[in-house]
């Protein structure tokens, strides 16, 4: 597989063509954004830790019966991936309280939900990515009732193997965030990446931040704690 | 009836006790507020109209098979209501994008949604009246699953008999925000108000604001259009 043309860049990956129409090759850029854009370094070896820590966990997801957009990981910093057209929606799954949700329902971070929770936000940089409801997502026409089902479902499965994976090294899944895209059948398919930039983990222990929270409230170094979980989900 | 012990004064209303234990004394007050009481005035006649347009809008809601807290209007700004324990989640029904649905979807103010939707707002001054959806009302334990349910039937319920009512008279019902409680018997009952202060009601010709906006975006006299929605629904 050969890199195409670039077809879109982010902040934190770039996306190219490949020979297969359905291939997608992604390069993990080396970029830490946080609020939307407002806070930005360029952080040395960052992309090579999300591409292996992606790479791990949708290995491990694949190995649980979790379908996935991904393929092979390439190099250091790269993976192939089947291309799927994305879901403006991202699916953010909880388990205990912190960071946003701490605000809207006055929960001290750290509490644990009776339950894990699903949420919904647009993916509209322009908005900001506003805070949504299957009633929203309805009148957006960005989903059907059947796909946002899915998403629900899918977002509960993921954590119900992800959190386990974790606890067993030591780190609390506090919530992470999820994207799908349909496939060329039109199925919901997982995508995008799922890393210490897109997860709360936290030292089961100690309660060390060991996610991108260290980069938005400069609790340290962030490569220092990528490591850490790469380590212990068996990477190096 | 005799009003005795204040209990409770919100910016809009004072609730008193009566001798009977499952009846409420409101009087309805002159103030105005909004942007969570940042904004406030005193309105002369504002009690009144509200007090009014609230009483002929139970009438025709109870007529149409809509129970409420509401019992009779004692006098120009005051009435009595069967006592609920208010469950603190602000039910909110629009049929048009405006105010904040506009700026979170991006839709203009005036487009028309597709279909009627309903939103939920957690009860908490503290927190700023925060947007929430039925996961997070769970994990908050303020209300079942079955009382949402509820909540959202009635929701589409009023706003199926009060559209075409202010239809019928010119005037659009382009959203409102409806409070429920629970009766002795755990049923759940719609109560609080319904007015100008709680609606927006735009003239269906000429697309002028006969609401609370009038006061919120300085857009002219509020008793003056709070006159016109009163006599529109039949009252002087
Ligand atoms: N399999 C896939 N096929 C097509 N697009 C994908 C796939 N997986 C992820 N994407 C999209 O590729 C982009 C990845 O780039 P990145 O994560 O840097 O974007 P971003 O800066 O977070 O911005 P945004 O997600 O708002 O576009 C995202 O838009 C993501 O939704
Ligand atoms: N039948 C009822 N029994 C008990 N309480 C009621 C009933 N109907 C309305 N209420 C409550 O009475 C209060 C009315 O006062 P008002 O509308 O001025 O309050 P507010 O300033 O809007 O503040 P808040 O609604 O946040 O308490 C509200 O708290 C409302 O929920
Ligand atoms: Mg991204
Ligand atoms: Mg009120």
């Amino acid at each position: 597989m050969n890199k195409g043309q670039l077809l879109y860049e982010g902040k934190a990956k770039r996306l190219y063509a490949t020979e297969d129409e359905q291939i997608l090759f992604v390069e993990y850029k080396d970029s830490a954004t946080a609020f939307n854009g407002e806070k930005k370094a360029e952080i040395d070896g960052k992309g090579n830790l999300n591409n292996k820590i992606t790479t791990l966990i949708f290995e491990k997801l694949q190995a649980a019966g979790i379908a996935s957009h991904f393929v092979k990981q390439l190099s250091p910093n790269e993976q192939l991936v089947r291309r799927v057209d994305i879901i403006p929606i991202e699916v953010v799954v909880r388990n205990i309280a912190a960071g946003s949700l701490s605000k809207r329902l006055g929960f001290d971070e750290g509490t644990a939900l009776p339950r894990p929770i699903v949420e919904y936000y647009y993916k509209d940089d322009a908005l900001g990515d506003p805070h949504i409801t299957t009633e929203h997502i309805d009148v957006l026409g960005i989903a059907t009732a059947t796909e946002v089902e899915e998403l629900y479902k899918q977002g509960l499965a993921v954590n119900d193997i992800l959190r386990p994976l974790f606890a067993e090294v030591g780190v609390e899944l506090i919530d992470f965030k999820l994207e799908f895209g349909r496939d060329g059948a039109g199925n919901v398919l997982l995508a995008d990446e799922i890393s210490p930039d897109t997860c709360r983990l936290w030292d089961a222990t100690t309660g060390q931040k060991l996610d991108k929270d260290v980069f938005r409230r400069d609790l340290g170094n962030l490569t220092e704690v990528y490591e850490i979980i790469l380590e212990k989900l068996g990477g190096k």
